[in-house]
């Protein structure tokens, strides 16, 4: 019999978050769990790498738990760093990072501490998934989409991710019976509005909330906001090549 | 004749290291320039975002100055969102980032702040370019790299980019006359491996300082590695399109 794979889990909203909490209880049910995620929320954090200050790791599992796990002063592509060279001493079989509590869908996926996360284990030759609920409160319900996340789990660590991918899924907010299935989509060409929020210090200095309004003019039915917005989860293949192909015999002709 | 166009320069290293005087400088011969840069070094941020503090802007230039610089306390991509939003209120024709102390060549790019910025600017619909040179010290002389500077961002400004496609260029650390030329690459499948430096507070808790070697396996002579290592300038084309599109096909068959 094989042994039980080794899941490594984290997140960018931080290690109690509610999403957090309800990946792990869907990873005990695939392999031993272990736990390395930001002490506080991460949002928005990107690929940072934490290079100018020092990073610190806590033990908050009991001694008898079943599942042990870390919190991270650093960002959630810190965690995986150190989980992978520091904790565990070896890559684990499976990194899933989430569920965030929001989207991912989209250009999200560039700003996305959530996605990072994943996208370093991938660098490093983790199968990797990361998990989004279309929900930002903090009160979101994970109930309904813990099948699916059990469901793509199990099969990435039963199939091979296609090399140098890793998978960015994204849940609509619906009830699980409402839920038509799974798509294996393309990035929307999506962008966010932004609008700053300016106000005044009680000193009379200017600052800025950094507000927006997300647009899709990407009408295609084979994105993940399409999906999404017609009661499927959605999956995009993600690459860290970054390589622009299609691009390089025009730049070769510019003569430069 | 034509207007001048106007170009935003930015960079990670902060607002007053040298590689972004000396990409000032150069821009001043192309157009009219107004700089937006973080108030402190911001380096390895990635596509990290303001949204949980308050952003604020200070304009540092004299008033009869003949470039506009603003001091932003955020990320560079908060910068290039405010530039664009709160400062400029319409797109530049053309946004800079840089010229960065250190490579970010190859995998680098995934943790930029330098190219996140220009990033940004690319999803915004802005020509974008991001500019490195292979010496991480604040002394690394940028004289050498000024005229090749010039000439892609003239090239920029004149030729139109492919769509959804940024330039990440890097320098090597050389004399110019031992420059050899500019080459289009693509992004060298290299690597970080990790090793966390260990050590005690004062006070006896472990913390950790992330630290690694940069390991590259690929030998291909398309790659910026290759060009940079036999006296090139490489120029990669980067697209904000993460999708793997050729995992699509084998993701479908997986009966999810």
């Amino acid at each position: 019999m094989n042994p039980k794979p080794t899941i490594l889990v984290t997140n960018d909203d931080g290690i109690n978050a509610p999403g957090i909490r309800a990946l792990i209880e869907v990873m005990t049910t695939l392999g031993d769990v272990i736990v390395v995620a930001p002490d506080s929320p991460q949002s928005a954090m990107g690929h940072a790498i934490t290079i100018n200050s020092t990073l610190y790791l806590n033990k908050i599992s009991p001694e008898n738990a079943n599942v042990v796990e870390y919190a991270c002063s650093g960002t959630p592509v810190d965690c995986v760093k150190l989980a992978v060279n520091e904790i565990l001493k070896k890559k684990p079989d499976l990194c899933v990072s989430g569920i965030n509590h929001g989207s991912n869908s989209s250009i999200n996926v560039i700003y996305s501490g959530t996605m990072s996360a994943a996208v370093e284990a991938g660098i490093e030759g983790i199968p990797a998934i990361g998990f989004s609920l279309l929900d930002y409160t903090w009160e979101a319900d994970f109930e309904a989409v813990k099948p699916f996340v059990q469901k793509i789990a199990q099969k990435v660590l039963t199939e091979k991710l296609p090399e140098g991918t890793i998978l960015n899924v994204n849940f609509p907010k619906l009830p699980q019976e409402a839920i038509k299935g799974i798509k294996i989509c393309r990035q929307a060409k999506a962008i966010w509005m932004e609008k700053f929020d300016k106000r005044q210090t009680p000193y009379g200095k200017d600052y800025y909330w950094l507000t927006g309004e997300f647009v899709n003019q990407d009408k295609g039915e084979d994105t993940d906001e399409w999906a999404l917005q017609n009661g499927y989860v959605s999956i995009v293949p993600v690459q860290f090549d970054l390589t622009a192909y299609h691009a390089i015999q025009q730049l070769n002709s510019w003569d430069l």
